[in-house]
């Protein structure tokens, strides 16, 4: 059996190799690529996904993992050969009715897609893409097609990114989370919303970027496996646990931007950079669900990023990099402005109240289009209609509006954005229990020092990479499931009414 | 048959891609990625080389091959297909011979060697690479074991980069050279040499990067179609017609490094941009072999980029630069510097008459390596003596010594370094022709312009990409074979004795 484990482990690993190197691929095509260097890097990409794919799927993998299926069971469950046999076979299950000649056909024209949607958002020009995304609507129906059987038509696709969600269980925790928040909107913008001038002043690149630097450093973010660039959408990417990559953009006229998304971006990275170095190169060697990852990113840029303690300590080091912009703003005002409340037309730049209303938006413009009930040609209306009725707001023109996020734009239509709101939910859940065992975080972070919070996650989160489902991590840490408090009450605190 | 070939298309476009990617996965290496991701690189590497290889010897593209080439004869010989199936057959025969799970290995081990390079070199650690460097030897025996009846173990290693070359033709052409050179370099020794002293000044990297890329674009090179990055070793690396880029590194205290070190790349890069797009994607889309690629680089690094008459046109520009550093300098005394004949230690920064020799003693060495008469601990001493012997100068370390070029520890020892020598004599070979066809060239390079050159080398040279072999393009530029006049009689300007 060890035999056996040995090739399995290394038809994997090719498998896992090769999915590396297309996000190489697509780093470089989001950071540094040339323009014309589109049409070939569709191409490169196309065959990658491809292959990794059908490596991954190959009739020698689906054998091994018959044969190895007993002996895995044999092992403890939370060994590293048992998991990799378990979630091995998971994802085989899945992805081996995924033909690779769809897997290819969707990264050829998805790299495509991304390429004219860098040139066609500051264009403001929906038109040139909604031929695009009439296909990748169709390419996203046909995935979920190859999962016959669903509630709904998104659930395949929702289950790829958040392993036991579905539809009608994202609509539950939404329409919760939605009852809480509405009200909680309604009341704060009742009242005049803080004053957030100290941040709109002119903030040089430069700087901002030192900052962000040395608080991701401070936070525990390596920079010997990792390393930070500008794009235009920020995202973090993985080719091992040695080589964890995040970028940022910069606004010298608004200086919450890029700090919070390289906060963010640092979030994602760490959990990537903190899984056992004995799972690098296999498939466990990454974040369990898009749910679980979008926690750590929250909770490193909210929990603890816009935390008054945090300030405590940091602000005096801003002040000093910004001394004209900042020195006569008392740390109160700061606070309050890096919190203020209020709907706005940006996902990636909205506070933690409003943020889950963009999410919900966006989720159910997704499922609309896939349902057939919303054309595409509707959308970007669809997408006002729905911001002015959800958040009082109406964008000036679509490069706000429905070609803001970059999701349907680089990838699949479907199963993209409800991680945002569950991970939100679970970023309060973990902050809660890493509170629990260790009380003196909070004075810590007033301190500077993250040591003793980023180990309880690295222990209790970041090492088992995706050993462990979503809800298996979140009974492991928790001893129950999702529940939304915790959140709910992490953003009611004072300042933010 | 048009079906046929299309399957061959198709399959070959597919190795091509995976070759590419890996290149991307090699840019990225040598430019931006961070120490700790080498391990998980240096499998990707290997796995991507592995399948390239694989793809590209599979049995059905020996078969359609087989098919095919009676209707690849029956076509024009310059034709696109005609050319394709011709020159994939010549390379499929080659490398057929040489088993996937050895290029798989080459790739993994050459990708871990680079990386220890990278950090032996500044602590002038040869014993580091010692034994990484004795596997890179016995592993490129074995590369050339695979062509048994070889003359030379060197020479199916130089056929690979200079088609039709062998140990034998190459040591003849270094004979006749050396045979003009070192009297040459004696009568040149003889005399004081020129004064350098206004090279050696504090020339910020802002500004030298900014000239350098204002030339290159003007030689035009396309940045739509390419970029430059800073990388330890400057290089040129192709991910199709449309994304060539290069690297350069820039010394703040010697204005010619980064300077020429730029006009050279940007040769190569013009060379595979200039690739008719038609060919892109197929094994014809790029250069054709190592020298006629360095005739093109050195074409435009010395030939034009050494010449009078473009620092008739670029001196002020440069002045105006850099004022402080260069106002009381005149054109004569900076056009002498940067032509200064003297025997020194790196390559790379060498002048035009000596650089041959510091080729020659690689060659030499690397010859001697592969035929086990020097064994790799005695390297670092055997170049030290070679180079007193030959240069009359001996590095005070093995930084400024066998350490200083890449070649060995990214790739295989044999048939790395005689194409710079070969290029060498071609660039003067092609400048040559390019005259006879339009005298005004040198009028126009004194105004700046490149155009009518640019446009011959395109139309003789680059459009062709790899359809036909160095001897085939030499012989249809010419008329004739390799001859070495024309470069001799280059480097024997007035200003150089």
């Amino acid at each position: 059996m060890e035999t056996k484990l040995q090739e399995l482990k290394i038809l994997l690993q090719e498998a896992n190799d090769l999915a590396s190197a297309a996000a190489v691929l697509n780093w470089d095509q989001e950071t540094y690529m040339p323009a014309g260097g589109g049409e070939s890097r569709a191409r490169q990409l196309a065959v990658l996904q491809r292959l990794s794919h059908e490596k991954f799927t190959s009739a020698a993998v689906g054998n091994l993992l018959d044969e190895l299926a007993p002996y895995g069971e044999s092992l403890p469950y939370d060994s590293d050969d048992a998991s990799l046999i378990r979630v091995a076979r998971q994802q085989y299950d899945r992805q081996v009715k995924v033909p690779s000649s769809l897997v290819g056909e969707l990264g050829s024209h998805t790299a495509q897609t991304y390429q004219v949607w860098t040139e066609a958002r500051p264009a403001n020009d929906f038109a040139r893409l909604q031929s695009y995304l009439e296909k990748t609507l169709d390419l996203s129906r046909r995935v979920a097609d190859c999962f016959p059987g669903y509630e709904h038509i998104a659930d395949p696709l929702i289950d790829f990114a958040d392993y036991g969600m579905k539809a009608s269980s994202v609509r539950q925790v939404f329409a919760d989370l939605r009852e809480q928040l509405v009200p909680l909107v309604s009341a704060i913008t009742a009242q005049e919303p803080a004053d957030n001038a100290c941040l709109l002043q002119h903030f040089p690149e430069e700087q901002q970027w030192t900052f962000g630097v040395d608080v991701i450093k401070q936070y525990g973010y390596d920079f010997k496996r990792g390393r930070q660039d500008k794009a235009p959408h920020p995202f973090t990417t993985s080719f091992g646990v040695g080589d964890v990559r995040i970028t940022t953009r910069i606004n010298e006229h608004d200086l919450g931007d890029a700090l919070f998304s390289t906060l963010h971006e640092a979030g994602h990275a760490m959990y990537e950079q903190g899984v056992n170095p004995a799972l690098d190169g296999t498939l466990l060697a990454g974040g369990t669900s898009a749910g679980v990852h979008e926690s750590q990113s929250r909770l490193w840029e909210n929990v603890v990023g816009r935390s008054r303690g945090f300030w405590v300590h940091f602000y005096p080091k801003l002040q000093a990099l910004f001394p004209e912009q900042l020195k006569n703003v008392p740390l109160s005002t700061f606070y309050r402005a890096i919190n203020r409340v209020e709907p706005s037309l940006i996902r990636v730049d909205a506070d933690e109240v409003t943020y889950n209303l963009h999410v919900m938006i966006r989720f159910d413009l997704e499922l609309a289009l896939l349902e057939g009930t919303l054309a595409v040609r509707d959308l970007p209306e669809a997408w006002h209609a729905r911001y002015e009725a959800d958040l009082g707001v109406r964008a000036p023109n679509d490069q706000d509006g429905v070609l803001q996020d970059v999701h349907w734009y680089g990838g699949i239509i479907g199963g993209g954005f409800q991680g945002y709101t569950l991970g939100n939910i679970l970023s309060g859940v973990f902050y809660q229990k890493a509170l629990e065992a260790h009380p003196a975080i909070p004075n810590e972070i007033t301190e500077g020092k993250f040591d003793t919070l980023h180990t309880w996650l690295k222990t209790n989160i970041y090492q088992h990479g995706s050993k462990f489902t979503a809800p298996e991590l979140i009974e492991r840490v928790t001893g129950g499931p999702l529940w939304i408090e915790p959140y709910i009450a992490a953003t009611c605190t004072e300042c933010r009414l």
